[in-house]
């Protein structure tokens, strides 16, 4: 493996652990941090540490910024957009893929090359073979830097030219975690209530979830095909069942108000005409186009006008 | 393995999937359904057909009844309880707890030996070596139906003696299902109004859970202990993320509404100091125990009596 040279912008827990993988990989690194005491542990281990962070920059043909946000990273970058012209910045900060898209503009506007990522996984999983890592961008720069950023962790995968593609996976992807550990939670509260421990549970749950993540695919192929007839596990199922996990929650004296707006998608579901549909057609009734749908599919024929 | 004669109730898809375990595990069973017709596929796999619920209990010491519920289950069991006197009735029906102990009760009242279960898997792999079933009661009536009991699924587990203890582990284990799956949903909605399709997307989903997965034993022990000092993640991380959150919704078009009362939760754990503390202090603030706690704390020598 060649060993390059890599500067590492924002030594929270991420971007510590970012700089911490290069190392290990072998890399030269260079790290800036606002805070600068944050950058010790890093020093120790062997890390150079800049003054600022244009001089950061400037030590590195591969910027890597771990800060707090598209804009705080453009805030810190915007008195170094010269220094960093020509070189290759690599945001990845947690975002909405909006502000990765303006942050692509805002780069190619400045001549910077530009990658985001998203780190799938906790600080302490950078730099294992197994931990994955999104990119979004152009082919050719990734290509330039596949190698170094693999040392962030084996399983580094560029989904697209688009640069928000990252940032997209991860929101879309990242969708299920507030509600399965709020889900878990509600199910936890009630165990201790019961004064059942929350460890005898916790196997199962994990089992449950393993379950249920076999089932996606499936649940993936009726929503591409637009074809939820083979109702296994249909709309109204789910339906009969909320009266039942309302009941258990108030049994147990946990609050409820965030399982209702759920059962609403699910009542929503109903009334449109998916009760003996699989569940996947609760992806019609969150979506955008289910407004814009009747009208067009609405045709001329078919539409009758008004006498 | 001893074959035994087992009567099955209820012939919808768990039903019938219970009662074609039963006899490919050479069991000699008897079927009765309200609608006579769902039982002709299961006749000719080898059933008997019984002409009424009392018929079909008389054949067997083990009735198994997967009906639509308990309230369903007392009114069809409710002219031939002193048939059923002596046997062993398993619900298998979904519900609530409350309603498994309220049957429960009605069995022991009148002479029926009662263990209620929950399977939890889907109808196809009822019979398979990896299906989980959960029942709860009487050991000894348990272990004297085990054996055929096994015919439905190798991972059969009894919880405890409580009769509730099987609706209660599938209601506070099942309670991820329907926001993982709104959640997945939503991220899907998302991947077809930019047109990318979900099945590209499943894969990373269902790696996402199975990463999930593996955090909730050490969420399970922070609970258990009542310490959530180790916030790595951390609610105030998951409030920094939740504008982003609403914001990739609203860029993409769907509907945030089943979103915003888990932010609530999230910010009712901040504002109750728990912001730097480990995201599983969510259970404080769903529980019952979260008004109570206050209360039972303060001791006569905190509370400051009004002059």
């Amino acid at each position: 493996m060649t060993h390059t040279t890599v500067t590492v912008l924002g030594l929270g827990s991420m971007g510590s652990a970012l700089a911490r993988a290069f190392l290990a990989a072998g890399h030269r690194v260079t790290v800036w941090n606002r805070t600068p005491a944050k950058a010790a542990p890093l020093v120790t281990a062997g890390a150079r540490q800049a003054a600022s962070a244009g001089d950061a920059i400037s030590a590195s043909p591969l910027v890597v910024a771990c800060l707090t946000g598209y804009d705080e990273t453009r805030r810190v970058l915007g008195d170094v957009t010269a220094t960093l012209a020509g070189r290759t910045l690599v945001t990845l900060n947690s975002g909405p893929p909006g502000a990765a898209r303006e942050t692509a503009a805002w780069a190619a506007e400045h001549g910077i090359r530009f990658l985001d990522g998203a780190v799938k996984d906790v600080p302490d999983a950078v730099g294992r073979a197994g931990t994955l890592l999104y990119y979004a961008g152009d082919a050719t720069t990734f290509a330039e830097h596949e190698a170094t950023l693999r040392a962030l962790g084996g399983d580094t995968v560029r989904l697209g030219d688009e640069p928000d593609l990252a940032k997209f996976y991860e929101s879309a992807v990242g969708a299920t975690l507030l509600p399965v550990l709020v889900g878990f939670f509600a199910g936890a509260a009630a165990a201790r209530e019961r004064g059942i421990p929350v460890a005898a549970l916790a196997p199962y749950a994990v089992r449950w979830l393993r379950m249920i993540g076999e089932v996606l695919p499936v649940f993936a192929a009726e929503i591409d095909a637009g074809d939820y007839s083979a109702g296994a596990s249909s709309v109204d199922l789910f339906l009969a069942g909320a009266d039942g996990d309302l009941a258990f929650l108030r049994e147990s004296g946990i609050d409820d108000a965030w399982l209702r707006p759920l059962h609403d998608l699910v009542r929503k579901a109903a009334a449109a005409g998916h009760g003996e549909h699989s569940i996947a057609a609760l992806t019609e009734v969150l979506g955008a186009r289910q407004e814009a749908q009747p009208s067009r599919c609405a045709t001329a024929s078919s539409v009758r006008p008004a006498p």
